[in-house]
């Protein structure tokens, strides 16, 4: 495979299916003409048309038949998406109307693009770097709030120039530097060693904070995974169905019907979270079970927020059993906890006091506090142990699964558990795995350098560490990788992308 | 609900999902302000941009982000969809960015519109008549060449156009009629009753033409009815896969399987077959499968083409059966029969042949003509005593739909039986199952006039039957017909459309 970018290519730019109108996309040297081919307008031709203006026409079959009337929006090399010559057809959103014309722009000389070869053509064209070209996909793909506002800024080259000022200051020391090399009997000093090791550091820092923010970036691109943990049969499934308000997930009355994890998404307040439910955490000989539980642990271990199910109802000694087994699970340096007290709806309130206490206490011995609910008076001691620590790691909710009280209460939790972390609009998350190689990488490459200063180790391979630190900032916009990396970014984007 | 008119609608007008770009409509008096308040362009306002052109311009959000980036396509009234100011937003297709834009558009205020309400605001400003924008649900519907000529034809307003001609050929015979009224005591006859009983005569035959249609333009629409008929377990599912080259039907060795009837529809050569496989023709206690069978009944009385299965390995005796059996559940004057000789890969020849013998036999006894296959040589006799009938009711095709053998064959002969009823392209089909029920109120009209006319009947009574024809004309494109309907058959429509 190789990038040809010398030919006319077209696809539908559209969702296929019925609907109103659907958009074919013509991009390429031909694309005017190739339009005037199948379309005959009702005044004038395409190829003739200024650029961002409609013209309106028909479109004949092979016999001669109006297979559809359309609207053409022209668009002139370099005013385009692409920069290139472009139209953009709109047609009915017939699927025969569709694959028809799209037969006969193949006909009169157009190829089917690629997965993302718009975008890509826009890349090569100059139209955007690369990693804005990369951000395109991230913009369609989002789905609330916060991943669009990264994708946006991205697309808009908001990485891409902090990136530029972080390179320019390495390429004019580094220059300098190469200056000197030119000069080495002399012994001069052009680069200011002092500037550079600060520079070093402060690019180290910078580069570490762009790499330690992908751990958010990606969970607002993919959900913030929250596992749902407890012991068999404690209502996860029913949490689950009353958070999604869809029945989602098999609710049974058998222990251990959640079997397999299941993954939900759910926007709240313009956050996406991830929900994985998963077996319980219930001794067992079933092989098939135990495969569960070992997925839980690891699912428990790779989630941001835990949600700890109590059910209230069980006995005391099963009950300490599941709270005990759930707290050992969490990382408190690296996950949040939230226990909630299912089933307050047929529980006994003198049982539910004790079980606050138990984990309570189990909290203390760990030094961790927590926050416990404020509820009506007919709970009664729930008031009197609660809501005192002016700082919290961990939150205890009751809830009810079945009847949907205090969900609402365990959204605003969640939702605001994200916002601090999100609060900073201008700082950059970096969302893309290939970015955080590079930055890791440009990362290494500063180390090495700063290293190398210390030691007074010669200026070209301190000057060489700078270059493949320079080189792998520049991968991430630049595309100087190889055609076999750019295809590769390209072919995950939708087809008439 | 009543019909408004008078404010801006938005709506998407593509599919959902995500796609390259998405398209939203909006149209009203106000389209154009509204689409300024919500888009900053860069250069100048769209209420300010001429007709078929394209802005460019930024969409920002309620916090003062980017929102996106979007093409405005401006249309000025009268020249637009609906004859009303509209504009086109063409924004990236994700759902949170159409989401979000359209809340922009209702905080300055636009109303999302109803399905089918931009047609129905084009048809309420004679931008097309009622039989025309019916037909654009249906061109968007259409799956093939065969139902999009159809719908797009009558788009186009070729229906139309022949009602009108009938309708004003009536008017000026019944003007005449009502003038002698005025006229009344002098018995003058200005309306030559020889041309009123020619006109009711080839009125009456034209409505009935167009009503018979429908079995052919709904066929068309929504595929030509194959009932696929035989005894259980002779490969009928298998068969299904075959034609459709998909695991569809469940295919199984146990007799009895298909209990229910599936259907299944499938293009060829741009016509669209509607497949219904029917439980087995067995005699049977079992009272699910009875019902199955009685079901298989009528589903074969309702198809157009019979397809008999007749299973080659069987014992002559329930072979001969079956086929009788078949042969006993065409009409031979509405439906059409294909003997599909099966399992040819491990059928022996000479049974092959006996059978061939019998059902010429059977046919013979009817004085149904059939058309036998012209096989290779190894299948001996099948050449000699085929393909020489000039004229052939029943076609008899040797398949294996196991190994495919035939199945293009098959194919062939389908495409081929519908392509003589469509050859005429330029006859009207009605598709619409409300035209029919206008066009039979008329029929029954001209048949009261012409009956009246034959018993010299007051001139009066006659005059009011050709008005009542008349109108019952004219509700399938003027739409005189109240809100009611009107809101009916646009609430079919697509959101966006």
């Amino acid at each position: 495979m190789y990038i040809r970018n010398e030919d006319t290519i077209c696809a539908p730019a559209t969702v296929p299916g019925t609907g109103a109108i659907s958009v074919i996309r013509v991009s390429g040297p031909e694309a005017l003409t190739i339009a005037d081919k199948v379309i005959k307008c009702s005044k004038g031709t395409i190829a003739d048309a200024a650029g961002y203006t409609i013209k309106f026409g028909n479109i004949y079959d092979a016999n001669g038949g109006i297979l559809d009337e359309v609207l053409v929006s022209v668009f002139r090399s370099p005013h385009s998406y692409t920069g290139e010559n472009s139209v953009e057809i709109s047609c009915h959103a017939s699927s025969y109307i569709v694959s028809s014309l799209m037969e006969l722009l193949f006909e009169v000389g157009a190829r089917a693009a690629e997965p993302g070869e718009f975008t890509q053509r826009a890349f090569l064209n100059g139209k955007m770097d690369l990693a804005q070209a990369e951000a395109v996909a991230d913009v369609i793909a989002s789905q609330n709030a916060a991943s669009h506002r990264i994708a946006f800024k991205q697309m808009k080259g908001g990485f891409s120039s902090e990136l530029k000022g972080m390179r320019s200051e390495l390429l004019e020391l580094v220059s300098l530097m190469e200056l000197e090399l030119d000069f080495s009997e002399e012994e001069v000093e052009f680069a200011d060693r002092t500037r550079l090791n600060e520079l070093l550091n402060a690019l180290i820092a910078h580069t570490t904070k762009l790499i330690e923010s992908f751990k958010l970036g990606n969970a607002i691109k993919n959900g913030v995974p929250v596992a749902i943990a407890g012991a068999t049969n404690t209502g996860k499934s029913t949490l689950l169905n009353a958070l999604l308000g869809e029945d989602r997930a098999i609710v049974s009355d058998i222990h251990g019907t959640t079997r397999d994890t299941i993954e939900e998404t759910l926007n709240i307040d313009g956050i996406l979270f991830r929900f994985i439910d998963t077996a319980g955490l219930r001794e067992t000989d079933e092989v098939v079970e135990k495969i569960g539980i070992e997925r839980t642990i690891k699912k428990i271990s790779e989630a941001s927020i835990v949600l700890g199910m109590v059910d209230l109802t069980r006995d005391f000694e099963s009950t300490c059993e599941t709270v005990s087994s759930i707290i050992d699970s969490v990382d408190f340096d690296t996950q949040k906890l939230i226990i909630l007290l299912n089933k307050t709806d047929i529980s006994e309130i003198n049982k539910n006091v004790t079980i606050i206490n138990f984990i309570v206490s189990l909290l203390n011995k760990r030094d961790i506090r927590c926050t416990l609910p404020k509820i009506e008076v007919t709970v009664g001691n729930f008031e009197q142990t609660g809501g005192k620590q002016p700082y919290s790691d961990v939150q205890v909710i009751p809830i009810s699964a079945k009847t949907g009280s205090g969900i609402e209460n365990l959204r605003s939790v969640l939702a605001a558990s994200q916002r601090d972390l999100l609060a900073d609009s201008d700082t950059t998350l970096v969302t893309n795995q290939r970015h955080v190689q590079a930055l890791s990488d440009a990362r290494t490459s500063l180390l090495r350098a700063s290293e190398g200063l210390a030691h007074s180790i010669p200026t070209e391979l301190i000057s060489q560490d700078i270059r493949e630190c320079i080189y792998s900032l520049s991968s991430i916009s630049e595309g100087i990788s190889s055609q076999d990396v750019l295809i590769n970014i390209f072919s995950r984007f939708c087809i008439g992308k």
